[in-house]
């Protein structure tokens, strides 16, 4: 990094952030160094946000930075792990002060919501606005959430209704600087952290869903080798069936809610549970895939065909 | 991730890369998952490269890959670290088969070469081709080389000559597929992995050069409150000092050398060291900073000015 680029950095993103205590050393050497908790294991993943891709350009620099945050930080929560911190890797096609002062103040804002420490990061110029966003946190030994335990026979349950964030594109591609009412959840996705954490030892697999419930659901089906029946009736949505838009609900993404299996033997625990996350619901079920592992909507006892995929960027 | 998108990972990202003791869990779920050695400190990095601005845009896809992971590897190198893996996040201008079958093939070489496994990643779509590696490996406790521990009195040293990737450049813009002579210091700079795992414990503080030796050595200077006297003679260069060309070596950045401060008490230790390492050779020394730590070039004792500062992106 250059010695004015690390100036612009130092100056935006040194200071103000959560202090993870397994952090050795931040920003500002050639690498961060984090002490590992005992008995943990590390959970990373990374996210790349592509403005006019994955947001409007002219939106507002702190919500484009909350969005990008709190997408990358799902990923977390959806492993069932205690975040740690972050490195940001961030392509700007200028270097106007203003705007990186909003877009700091958006991210040290989130970052202290989610509790994710800035442990490092590069700036570098580009004709777009990239932003990738590496993060981690910690589990204990074994406890990691994964996507390829679901079994037949157990319940498939999400955490809250879904929809709002696809329902709020076209709002936000005209009004890209308001966040409120739907565009709340396009701009600030709930990450179910503390869901997450409650999950380890329950659920059998989960997820996020960042593509859409029916698409995603297909990872844990083929992950798990099972076939996952959704009761169309049981997912709670943003919007009613008689809207044309219901089946949006369905095959966008965004929302950031998790998708989660588990066995009959935890439904006494799972009532318990849902006493702190009122929002989740059972959907449905996994049963055996029978060589052909795939996800059934159905409805009044019918398959049901929405004619609608995830989010493909390609 | 899109099922699209992630078939074209999982096609020419999931396999074939070297497999890490510590990892549980790598691409293919929401996040990775990696137990780390009792004992150890992670170290981690993350660097961005972009086309037409880190490497001609029409450079073969291998050279490319070759040139960003290294370039990213170097700053586990210059802490001392064991490299253990990356996640790459790769926004492409499209998805053409051929490319990326290629880019990866280069990916997988150097991944091999520097030990790094693919642990995650993501794929988007953008205007430019856009490439950010997060690497990470691990030390024992205490043990990273950092810039902050060097002082009055100490030795300056540099792994290996400086010059030839800067020298490259008009070469490389001319003929990007060309990666022989001066162009493979540009396309494949040496990681020097080895060395800084030799120097814990040995060197005070540590960098990679990938802004220009001066600039470089400033944050040396900075951050360890010294004076750093560098004799320009002493500096092995690409081109001998009648060549106009002769202050791109101290300025001009990519050749990813180590800069290292050893006390004189290791004088032997180095010695024995050189043996293993022939082309490491000292420059200079720090000196006390008396309020204003800095980087003095000098030849036949008087300060050169080479009126060249390193890469500056803005």
């Amino acid at each position: 990094m250059s010695g004015h680029e690390f100036a612009l950095i130092r100056r935006h993103f040194a200071d103000g952030y959560p202090l993870s205590p397994q952090t050795v050393l931040a920003v500002g050497d050639d690498a961060s160094i984090v002490a590992p908790p005992v008995g943990a294991q590390l959970v990373q993943s990374i996210d790349t946000q592509v403005a006019d891709v994955h947001f409007p350009a002219t939106a507002p620099a702190q919500l484009i930075a909350a969005r990008a945050l709190r997408c990358a930080a799902s990923d977390l929560a959806a492993m069932g792990a205690t975040p740690q911190g972050f490195h940001l890797a961030l392509t700007l096609p200028d270097a106007k002060a203003e705007w990186l002062q909003d877009f700091a103040t958006g991210l040290r804002q989130h970052a202290h919501q989610l509790d994710l420490q800035l442990l490092g990061g590069d700036t570098t110029r580009g004709q777009q606005l990239v932003i990738s966003i590496a993060v981690q946190g910690w589990v204990d030994d074994g406890t990691a959430l994964r996507r390829d335990g679901a079994q037949a026979g157990e319940q498939l349950w999400l955490s809250g209704p879904l929809g709002a964030a696809a329902l709020a594109l076209p709002e936000v591609l005209k009004t890209p600087g308001k966040s409120t009412g739907w565009a709340s959840h396009y701009y600030f996705p709930a990450v179910h952290t503390e869901l997450g954490l409650a999950l380890r030892g329950i659920a059998s697999s989960c997820l996020d869903i960042s593509d859409g419930l029916l698409q995603d659901a297909g990872h844990i089906a083929r992950a798990s080798d099972v076939t996952i029946m959704i009761d169309a009736e049981k997912v709670e949505t943003a919007i009613d069936q008689a809207d044309t838009r219901w089946p949006l609900c369905f095959s966008g993404g965004d929302d950031y809610q998790l998708l989660f299996s588990v066995s009959l033997q935890q439904a006494s625990v799972m009532q318990t549970l849902q006493q702190s996350f009122p929002n989740m619901h059972c959907i449905g079920e996994a049963q055996a895939a029978n060589g052909n592992p795939c996800v059934i909507l159905h409805k009044d006892g019918q398959p049901l065909d929405l004619q609608q995929t995830g989010f493909q960027h390609f």
